[in-house]
């Protein structure tokens, strides 16, 4: 079949996207994917303190400055399908209606993959709503009975990226995707985040150790394939195969 | 690289193989994989009842008759290469001899993948010590300082195959293996386990099952690949990759 | 005391009850308990696809479809007391007034003993949300201060009733009950559930399955009772007890 | 800095904090903090059985007498800023303007530390309920576009106070306070909860069974600070020191 | 059947069942079972710090007083089968021949359930290692090869007994059984325990707490049956039942 | 009390102590606790590649460079006694006579607290090993039936340090030091490990992301205190406190 594969990720506020998946985003660009993120908030009240510090803010100016931090740092990834739901955040909460606008989304892009955020996250609980939520939209988009005569979804792998403080969160990455052809194109969607310029070097960090990890787990030093820059991710669902 | 790939299986009991992954084993041949089997020992004592329910059964009369069913069942399932440890099982041991020689084979094998038992089983002591060393042995398989010279494994995937109670063990499948093209060998050599027969549609029923679950992972009712029989198993490490 | 035993099943979607718990129900019916189960939801929109794949079909239709089915393989399990909530599926949700409802029921029932799904389920929000309503209806039940003059809930056990894919539930047995007397009923119930014909056999599976864990944990191969068909369940609470 | 030191304590009803960190509001309010305890409801429903039993009892007396409880339990621990949001229970419910309020507290108080119910408890859905709201109230005061121009909250530790059952609750303690010095008060405190005097015994045995537990992690049998009444806590968050 | 039925009790040191299962060992007495207690050790170097702080104590010496109290606390709860390994303690270890001497036993008294400790103790290794060695002898007593001849064991449920702090073992129980009936009982056997008298009032609470959370799961409020004393245990296998 | 306060590190291999807790090593003796590391094995078959890809290379002179560098780390970090148990490694093993060497050790230094390793590591089983070690030899320091006569150990926490790949070792740090006031010298420690430069800059990596976790738990955007290096712990045993 060659139908074009399709990815969405479905991110709490508008900049999760660029730190926790960002390679993933150019890596599968590059690869031919569509993908498609859909920024619940803009991370307007809460992931937007420097912005706040200047005088005379305006919730309308902030979610006006995160917006065009998150598409430049799109197109910075090749990534030119970005909707932002703008509902809020701190706490972020859907109702029936949002759910369905977020169902639609999915049942559009068709997803051969998803990617959202930790399960658990007691710094965050915009963060570990959101997973619940994309459980809950991914399971109504595989409902015959939902929206009859629309195409209902497969069963895509729902993706876990990397939070913050990994271990507080019970987070365990099974996958290592190496993001070395694309890491360009993620610090340069980094750069675009001005107000959070202190988490540059930080993320840039994170995907140098992954790096190491991926390296350990692809033969380690005997034979471990090289690798610069990764990104780690923990997989809800089981995998089928037909090879080990 | 047009090198032959190769796996390797350690089973606590010269039977284990057959019911846990025996459609695995006769997959991988038929996609051109050498596949080796060291079975630690017979299952002697604990796991052969029939045998000894007969009248003046001796130890080396149910071990001799339990390695003829395991390498019938290996042929069944186009396995030349199953080696026979012999160290005596409920307990099984190993001391430092038996696992050096352990890992002997690991390193002649240097396999792509290996498989094992459940981390955790409190009906079956036998199994978990089996998983404590095939983690030892792999580590030392690893180690430069080992018998210096010798070519050093990487860092294969040790997969754990699907133990009996499954939740009684702790034990979550993460990948599941399509063995409907084998089917009728694994059954067969099944089959070559006469003493055991009691447990031949228990498993059967195991693949079928497992087979339902890869349908439903592989799509559901919306484009789920079709499945008759399948395998299920849990990786103790991350996975590599270059496309999620 | 001579008052007759009761126990109440509290199911997500009109089917899960007879997959899940049809045996438990027959065979407490015959052991002269009187059964009472909440259908929350007709599983109309989620778990009907093979009616909304029939042309012109509506939502009224397919509830009506899958109220006749279940109030079929009620009457095969015995079972007089059905109650259907007719909340909506694929979200369900609970507002205040339904909570209450339920807890009417529960106070009404005044089971010895509660059945409903596991607490966790990434593919079906709608399993573990139930569960969670019926813990906190539950606890209402038990409030002296809720409806002050009825009568309150006493400490009856929840049990949680197989999910599928056990192991991606989190979900661990610690009670397998024996349903060999009852299974022509379970079986019959089953066969009333026409929409899902495939999925017949793999729950006949399931029984047979349980079965074999039943033996294994009431003796094994030393004097285990024998056992055709079982269902098995996990408790939330402790039990109280006078002898081991 | 001779800052004064600030506390705030999240009970889901209104006799909580005195039986699970009463003792630990005497001891800080005897070393100078200034302490605040939100009761989010009086329990009236689900807590007040005792007062339920009395002829022609009605919601207003129960909750009145048990706000004249609570607040003489205050007095006996030597708290003045006991504030009661009157919320309802059995199901506790916070929608937003309530979350904004108890908001408001937080960033008000300021505090060191917060203290709270277990994440999970299947006997009470109310407690569990609190917890959530207390982290994600904690996310809110810390985000600078909420409110802005407020002080924002830095990162207080949330202790988890000790359930009942705590097995049940998944629950673990990681530091044990002793009480010892102001046991006098936390005893006067719980002999002001007239409706459960069933309870006082058994929570003046939780506080020496507590003790005993202080004793032997201070050093045990060798040299172990004596301890005659203590409490525990499980700690959300890590620690950062100075010192090991 | 009339048979007399039996239980087994596997204690690392030679107190440890007077404390942790004593009221159990005392009721099952007086409902007719035979109830035998293998201590592996006298707890000599580990449990006996009162007696090594007298002077001139020789390891004999301090092994010869917990044997005379661990006979007398036997007697106090009527237990007339109690077996010393004598194996040494701090650390207890089992060579081979010392597992089949406990085989031997498990395979004579063919309990209807064993008791012994949890499966983690970071305090104490014996505790966990004795655990250890229960299911694995267990298993070898299941086994149709060893000793063939001999009657091999079924499958009985394996009690946890209550360690000290609970929750940092990792210790659930499951099953609350009321001793009101035996308490004197063990309360005596409690006070033959001369070198510890600083834990009689602390297990004397214990039993008092188990009670209330006894009378909780019994139905709480509204009909729960009273209990004065209890003990507690988690079970490590599921319970096989006709009945809910 | 004026005493020295003493801390004691248990090393698997010989470069351990310096990547996981140099930092905390150098930071208690500037303190002025004295430190104690025994490196039970120079990690000379498993953790010495560089040195064995070296034309004729043997053990001997492997174990010789290994311990020039850790002697070389150790003085980088101000700290003079370091001891080498030589027990060789991949597999490391403990007997009973090398066990009580180590309790020796313990009772001499009596630590106000311990290091060692993660419980669990399917990486390397040397690891693992270790802990379980370290708390049997924790708890046999504390029998006052061993060598009586000495001094008994009183109960010191056991932190665990951080070990590589965190989320699959389980491991989940409570406790983050800053130890940027001594940065300097686990830098030069870490420089004296020649072999493995490769892991400079990642263990460089690993004190910033923590440092940065430090900052985010001690109040974050809103007056957490700066920190540029830090070491994350997690504690075996609960803490005692008489401030929350």
């Amino acid at each position: 079949m060659n139908e074009i594969k399709t990815a969405l990720v479905i991110s709490a506020h508008s900049a999760d996207f660029v730190w926790r998946c960002g390679g993933a985003i150019a890596l599968h660009r590059s690869l031919g994917y569509k993908v498609t993120v859909v920024c619940l908030s803009f991370g307007e009240r809460g992931e937007s303190a420097k912005l706040w510090k200047q005088e005379g803010m305006t919730l309308e100016a902030v979610k006006k400055a995160r917006r065009i931090e998150a598409e430049n740092a799109a197109k910075a990834l090749d990534l030119s399908d970005i909707r932002f739901f703008d509902l809020g955040d701190y706490p972020l909460e859907l109702d029936r209606e949002a759910k369905h606008r977020l169902v639609d989304v999915i049942r559009e892009v068709q997803p051969a993959f998803m990617l959202s955020h930790s399960q658990y996250d007691p710094y965050n609980t915009d963060h570990m709503y959101t997973t619940q939520v994309a459980l809950e939209t991914r399971m109504i988009a595989q409902a015959w009975g939902h929206n009859p005569g629309q195409k209902v979804l497969g069963a895509p792998q729902l993706y876990l990226f990397e939070p913050h403080q990994t271990e507080q969160m019970g987070w365990k990455p099974d996958t290592f995707l190496d993001i070395t052809p694309v890491w360009e194109r993620k610090r340069a969607a980094i750069e675009c985040m001005a107000g959070q310029e202190h988490l540059w070097e930080y993320y840039t960090r994170v995907a140098q150790q992954r790096a190491n990890h991926f390296k350990r787990n692809s033969g380690g030093q005997s034979g471990g394939r090289d690798c610069k820059y990764a990104e780690a991710f923990q997989s809800v669902f089981p995998r089928t195969v037909d090879e080990l």
